[in-house]
């Protein structure tokens, strides 16, 4: 069921300052940044060779992020995020073994277009992950 | 610089039972758990067609993720393991720039018998990163 790791998503307070860190001292490739206004989040995408680093700055103050970073200021692993190819029948598992599905539980379309759920932490060892669908 | 993206690595309190999710919930195929005593780990892999996360439980006292499991006892996202092939180099820049290394701030043969290096995460935005040598 579980496919590839479609990505990590880093939470940092001061974009401008992450990308040049990534840019310029580990030696990242990093798209320009995409303000996503209705998932509260502005985003770069590491492009790594096999997967990639999402970094979040948060966008707004219904920033889905904006608590996180309250919490933890200089930043941190917001989550992450795997691809499956069936996300209905992912999530009717979850739900079966006792796992919550945030929001409503129904699959919203994430920042890539794409049908996705997160999965409550709580019931995933402390992680947030996301799901999102992906063609077989 | 920057290469593929190693692993994922999650802290969990309870091995045994983060295996059973991962297998049984999210249909994910996991390696056996491998006793790492001279780190202070028991790790098991989740195979990911492109990467791999590794579930880690503290072995021993003066397991290096005992403290973050006290500071959250239900787990969580640990450190992100990038590849270099020249960890020297990386090492030297990131000096420069500024950012600390953890111990003594020269390469360790991690977890996989290769040279690894950790950067503070107050230097690299609250996230733990671990750059691990691999051939080029």
């Amino acid at each position: 069921m579980l496919g590839r790791l479609n990505h990590v998503a880093l939470a940092v307070p001061d974009l401008a300052a992450a990308i040049r860190s990534y840019e310029k001292t580990l030696g990242a490739t990093v798209s320009v940044p995409l303000m996503l206004p209705e998932h509260g989040v502005t985003v770069v995408f590491v492009e790594l060779p096999n997967t990639k680093i999402e970094l979040l700055e948060a966008l707004g103050p219904a920033s889905p992020i904006a608590a996180f970073l309250a919490k933890s200021p200089k930043g941190g692993m917001h989550h992450i995020c795997y691809e499956v190819t069936d996300l209905p029948a992912a999530t009717a598992r979850l739900v079966e073994s006792g796992a919550r599905i945030l929001g409503d539980g129904t699959p919203k379309i994430g920042a890539h277009g794409r049908p996705v759920i997160f999965i409550h932490p709580g019931d995933m060892f402390g992680t947030l992950i996301e799901l999102e669908e992906v063609s077989p």
